[in-house]
């Protein structure tokens, strides 16, 4: 087992500000405890509960701001792709900086956008819908493997449990491994979805205990929205990990991992 | 309570004659028991389970066959579409034939899909996500009705139920009619999703069940996927139902129904 | 498809002056409509949620109360049973008059208590666990077979699904008559278990949806618990369904049973 | 955070030479590594899934047994108890030794069977049901404080997921410590109920990932059925650990708690 990587930033760009000091702070946290970092913001999202929400500065604008951010920082950076065209634009946008394409959830079984997405060369990462089931995520991986790119890696962010609510399956951890690297996304997994009116909800007072759960079951990633002020973040502030808090849940995540990679059963 | 609808159909346009040949039989079914019938095909399977299943024809070949047979057979159509430039694509491929745009379950959360399937005009069969709470898909009428289209219904095909597995919550239908009409698709909801090797697998015994329980409880319409072979269908015909068997379910759906619609509690 | 019968009555014996009345009103509606009835009451509720709850008379206060109905209407009654011992209180408390013991879907796999249950020689109702898979109540029914008591059969309530909800997922029915005539009990189906402050919490709008959905997806029996003041219940009141709208209800069920029993798919 | 103490033993008493090799083995490997330990032996199986399945050596016999082996070992016992005349009966035949009394998991909503087992003053472990959410444990607790037992405790093993299938939501372990020390049951927690053919499967590979991942979120102590030959064991040979792993797991499990008690978040 190797180092334990690490995928946050806010879950959407609110402004070119916000993501240049949120990737500031990360990076110098991340930096300071040897964890090799990936800096993540959306520059779109494209399934707010509710028509009205906040969605993002589009692929144009936000894929100019995260190439600056990764020109600057030197970080690669992950953003969601929506569509197959949204794949060779925003590829395209991001231009000649490190780059993770991700796959949401809800689209993790659209054959066309997996395609697209493999088919720029870039690192994709996957995240396993709520509705599938771990060994599942196979056919995922051999849509793009197929499609000419071995560079994947799949992230667990919880499955459906009765309505509103989600649960996360540690016995997924082990047994996407098989098929490709994987990442704990310990943010989404404690959204409420849909609970509050029209917003997602969401428990952050659980992500520490989840996320440290999943790092101990084994994990090669460890994936967190970050915001410097989720009351005020303009998309899923309810389950947001406070900026304050990354450094000492950080510490715990690799005491555990070291733990555990100290020992094999 | 007025008249129960039908759609059905083949999961995938297999060819222009099998189309026109199911067309044909449903029609003659529907017509003498007077039920209003739209027919079913998809020219695009999108998110098959593996990469190397059948598609179908394509967006530009399946409009064509869906608008001729509209035209020889005076029935509405009804087809998928996966991005927001399909549902322009589709829409004036098929010109001035009657057409439903459908949404499929696992998209009923893409909010720009859902506005330009709205901004074609045509009616909208949104399919409930099998991750979504019955009371959230009023989310999606929204997003369809804010964006000026008054003409959208709503799909129940079951929720997640652990792995590889859906239950139809029977509670949903009176939800989700609090929104907009509501259909029952008795056939997708027999499904075990992906629980084959690379395909998912199907009870279809549990069809008429499943189909009598829900006009029972209260639906405008029933959606079925009618296969005269679904031991050779090229999608889904686990979960289909054999033509032979139409005839009879309809007879008991609409025994039901007339039922039903008698008496009120 | 013989006739439909039905089992109602209130959850608890709150006193003989009560259960009286309520027989005698459920008893009259149900000869109006020539449906076979059985009396239902408790006389101890063993699991409820708070310690601080009613439970009812006891065992041989609430024997003696429902061997003295049974005796003035002629009609059979049911009640629960908790322990081994229980069964052989009960049955000889309840004396020559024709009764079924029931197992509750907590201890549906308690073998010990099947078996005394079956030796007592009387009818056996089983509910279905709401951890059990349909499938598995096959094993219930061989437990009480094979301790030399054909009379048994199976009660659906409800499946959980995530926390405080239960879904009724339809394809048990047929699954379980495979084994023992089955009943559908619309109450507790409705149930959201301890979802209040120490108590369980009901839907009971959704009673009539489900019952007639069970009814056309086929089933044998039919479950209530009937009260005539839901508001001032002693137990369960959330999910009871009120005596005024009984005769409602059932005429919509035999509506129902009627238009399915017809014709066969 | 103080250690983390240990409940482990064969599922049932096969034996008294079985028990003792048992107790004998785990007994060396838990002092060794001064792990407090409790030994766990069940002498009736009462909820098998088939009435053909062995079920033990009965209250007597089993009692006479554990008290044995607490006394030549030194070690408290755990055993469970189905009726509330069990507790009195086995809390007298187990005498002066120390031990526990558990409730298993479908019975930790019967009232008087909680009540009884407090009144014998032992210490209690009530078994979180499949069915139960995490929050409605606090009524178990309240049943038994209140009947004048503070010695209680929790234990997780799994919440029903779908049919024949259990996941365990690390959530739990939190919202009940916030009732009384809480055990994580990581033998259980990967059985698979009645998936075989009248017997409970299981997938033993997953209990070191769920046990790990459990002692990182945070727990008091951990619960194993460990067996010296699975496939031969009498019950749940399909989910016990072999004794083999027993000391790795356990070495696992330390340097994981040692990590996660060395920091707060």
């Amino acid at each position: 087992r190797g180092r334990l990587f690490l995928i946050a930033g806010p879950c959407v760009i609110e402004s070119e500000a916000h993501v240049r000091k949120m990737a500031d702070s990360i990076q110098r946290i991340a930096s300071d405890l040897g964890v090799p970092y990936i800096f993540k913001a959306s520059y779109d999202k494209a399934n707010r509960t509710s028509i009205k929400s906040f969605r993002g500065p589009g692929l144009v604008e936000g894929c100019r701001i995260l190439r600056a951010v990764a020109k600057d920082t030197g970080l690669p950076v992950l953003t969601d792709v929506h569509t197959p065209q949204d794949c060779k634009d925003a590829s395209e946008a991001l231009g000649d900086v490190e780059a993770v394409l991700q796959i949401p959830a809800f689209l993790c079984r659209q054959t066309d956008l997996l395609i697209a997405a493999a088919e720029t060369g870039r690192a994709i990462n996957v995240k396993k819908g709520q509705f599938v089931a771990p060994w599942d995520m196979r056919h995922a991986v051999e849509k793009i493997r197929e499609s000419g790119n071995q560079r994947v890696f799949l992230t667990e962010r919880g499955a459906s449990f009765g309505y509103n609510n989600l649960v996360v399956d540690m016995r997924s951890l082990p047994v996407m491994r098989g098929f490709a690297p994987v990442v704990f996304d310990g943010t989404h997994s404690v959204q409420t979805p849909s609970a509050g009116n029209g917003v997602s909800g969401g428990q952050p007072e659980f992500i520490p205990v989840l996320a440290r759960a999943a790092v101990a079951a084994g994990i090669d990633g460890v994936f967190l929205e970050v915001h410097d002020n989720p009351a005020q973040a303009k998309s899923d502030g309810a389950n947001a990990l406070h900026l304050e808090k990354l450094k000492p849940v950080l510490d715990q995540l690799l005491a555990v991992h070291q733990a555990v990679s100290a020992s094999r059963v």
